[in-house]
């Protein structure tokens, strides 16, 4: 039975509930939370426990593992992000090591703190045209992991990448396991990879050995909810589903579960139905995207950064290569002009997330409101490759104790003159949320001019206070 | 304007959604998600950022301090595991202590692992007709922080406990400021609490620092919804509100915020209409309560260890002191000849839960069932106080490395057999969710009676494998 029918059945038929939830399954002030709310329930008679699934629920994470093609699959209600989190901190502890690639989200980096592991980074080369990072290649993970030393290794690659950039996760998952790593693939973004023949295959099935999968993002399941996928002899396997009840609420949401649940059981029985017009409808929007003069759409064939090694093409990057239009002034016009919301806009692009939910007509809109801005562009075709260039960061460990850093006790500066002192919080800058400043690690002449760039191209640069950066009060900072 | 008029206001006249999430709101496989998907959004223009909030959600935060009586307020939508865990993660770290009562929930335990603090615990008494944890008192918290150095000390309490009982916060708190230390109060099941002048004073307004409060469990708002409260000149305040976004997903759901949002202006405008009559009901069935000849309602005047200061009576604790019935005998007579559903069943009681949603009917079906059954005891009605007598322990820092014992090398072996030896992982038995065996500590004689005891009593017992429990495989255990 899926969980839906399930809360709809005990709300017509279930006992009187002298338990939690304090609405009683009806008691709001809003008619449609009120109707959500008799679906609402807390771990009761028959409904399973979310943190140590036995029924209805190992039912439906069942079947989300068929689908999705794991030997093991277990629903997040706290996003990708706890995912994340327990995978980390289950597989690694003190004076372990974690790989992590310089692009990794936030979360990442959090878990890394959380684990008390040392971080060593990798910087992936950049894709010029657009300024985002490309994917990660094996060589630099084999590279990383000669330089870790002996003890847990867990490898954390983000794939596809927020732009839809994807690394060689096959090639990626061999050299990790001829290390005896861990493989954790980043996969917020890449919940629909593999559930049809056009799209590049899921990381699932590449041999990774934990997947955290963002359902919300692109396929039809409610915001804030996730999978983790545990597949093969992952050492630590145990740890990390203990791990996942440190990270997520003892009060799961059952909308929330039955939203996935709902969303498996929709493509069990409807995915070819659904993916085969949605893969139509990209053909069409890329085919047609070649007449564009100007604007540049980000395609397979334009990817130049060594780790790139396939493109999710669900996720439209637009770039103006004239520099006529920045990627927040094409977000922008899109918005007032055409009432599309882009789902980000960075310096030198926007990107529309696309998803089986979306229309021929809305498909339709994009492009035209794409052409009908492109035909506005009168600067040169030819002009260069737009995008400031991101001073370059090598790979390595990186000496930063995050933890530590954030109990010292800091001051706060003007970030012009913060170059070389050590770093008391995160300052990230939105999108994509990568952080650009990490805590206990010093601070670089290119962070600060990421900085002061992204405040005046009005992108959100969050971890300032009053405009001013937190910097650890040391003697040897003024030096 | 509140979140969930600006949420239906955005379904029908927002523009086009190329973000996430996937089902651009609309797409599901049932009726009523689809209706729900409408207003389930992500970050887009105007609707702010849970994790930097500055616009809508700050507004509805600062609602919700005003109603509650703090100097600030953040929602929560990890439950309240995820404001323990910012709380314990955001004052201490370590080389710091955190004094905790014995009967703290697992996330708290879970908070002390992740700070990477000298866990110091607090047993109090019990609760002997109930077999239930009494409160703490200041004296026992004054104790425990002058054993604990000079370092940073949180002291973290839960009141009102799972069954209602109320320690002396203002008591706790100002031993807590005398000696430099923070107070954080679990909440989880408070949040109710002064919200009428017939309620016990809210945690928040008794002078913790940080008070973490279950919005859903006794109000009406969602499954997995909390709100996070921080006074005062709380040391580690910053801290505290960083880790937050650690502990919480970056794509929040705007669905558990907007209910949120929704409760605070409900008992904004119609407080004293829900709470008056609510008060008469309990009135009414605790008046009627001294009525039955066997069964024992817990009362203020029955609570007999020194730290249960006062009692939250919205959480009715039924037991049989003639040992006729069970608390899980009493939990199924109740499911089953009268469709009413127990929060709970320990081995010497049930716990019903009820909140300002329950109507008149309601209570009177509650008292009816209990009279009723009652009336079926023909035990001596002069019977003693029922309930095994869980061995006491002692308070003191237990030398627990929690993180460290979970990745030790560990076997299973039969529960009788494992006294002496040291936990590989938690046990903990359900209801309520106390850690019975704690990973790195020495697993007692009186814990190995529990646990045999409560599989048993068809208790719920989590963290054995095949009814195994996992130890540390050390030479020294076989000794």
């Amino acid at each position: 039975m899926q969980l839906i029918d399930a809360l709809q059945y005990n709300r017509d038929n279930g006992g009187y509930p002298f338990h939690m939830p304090g609405h009683k399954r009806s008691l709001a002030d809003d008619e449609l939370l009120s109707q959500i709310y008799g679906i609402d329930i807390t771990e009761t008679e028959g409904f399973d426990n979310l943190h140590d699934a036995k029924g209805i629920i190992r039912e439906a994470e069942d079947r989300a593992a068929a689908l999705f093609g794991a030997d093991e699959t277990h629903f997040l209600v706290n996003g990708s992000t706890g995912g994340i989190l327990a995978a980390v901190c289950g597989t690694v502890t003190t004076g372990d090591a974690v790989i992590i690639a310089r692009n990794c989200h936030r979360s990442v980096y959090n878990a890394v703190m959380l684990s008390g592991a040392a971080p060593y980074i990798i910087a992936p080369q950049k894709e010029e045209c657009f300024d985002i990072y490309g994917g990660v290649t094996p060589e630099a993970v084999e590279s990383a992991l000669s330089n870790t030393g002996n003890g847990r290794r867990t490898v954390v690659i983000t794939s596809p990448t927020y732009e839809g950039i994807i690394s060689d996760i096959a090639g990626i998952a061999e050299v990790c396991h001829n290390n005896g790593a861990v493989l954790v693939v980043d996969a917020a973004h890449g919940a629909h990879l593999g559930l049809s023949g056009d799209q590049p295959a899921s990381p699932v099935r590449e041999g990774a050995d934990v997947v955290i999968s963002g359902v919300h993002k692109t396929l039809p399941s409610m915001t804030q909810t996730a999978l983790i996928h545990i597949s093969g002899s992952c050492p630590g396997k145990d740890r990390v589903k203990r791990m996942l009840s440190v990270f997520m609420t003892s009060s799961p949401s059952y909308v929330l579960m039955a939203s996935i649940d709902s969303m498996t059981g929709m493509l069990e029985k409807r995915g070819r139905e659904l993916f085969d017009p949605y893969e139509k409808r990209l053909d069409d929007f890329y085919r047609k995207a070649e007449d564009l003069k100007h604007l540049k759409v980000l395609t397979k064939d334009r990817l130049t950064a060594k780790g790139s090694h396939d493109l999710d093409r669900g996720k439209i990057v637009v770039g103006d290569p004239t520099l006529t239009y920045s990627g927040t002034v094409l977000y922008a016009i899109m918005h007032e002009k055409y009432g599309i919301c882009a789902e980000m806009a960075a310096k030198d692009h926007a990107l529309f997330m696309t998803s089986i939910a979306d229309s021929d007509e809305a498909f339709e809109r994009l492009y035209n409101a794409l052409y009908e801005t492109d035909m506005t562009i009168t600067a040169d075709a030819s002009a260069r490759c737009g995008g400031r260039r991101i001073t370059e960061e090598g790979s390595g460990i990186i000496s930063a104790n995050i933890k530590e850093a954030l109990f010292r006790e800091a001051a706060y500066i003007p970030v012009e003159s913060a170059e070389g002192m050590i770093a008391a919080d995160y300052v990230t800058i939105y999108p994509p949320g990568i952080p650009e400043v990490i805590p206990g690690s010093r601070i670089t002449a290119g962070s600060v001019e990421n900085i002061l760039v992204a405040q005046n191209d009005g992108l959100e640069v969050i971890g300032l206070r009053d405009g001013e950066i937190s910097v650890i009060w040391e003697k040897s900072s003024t030096s």
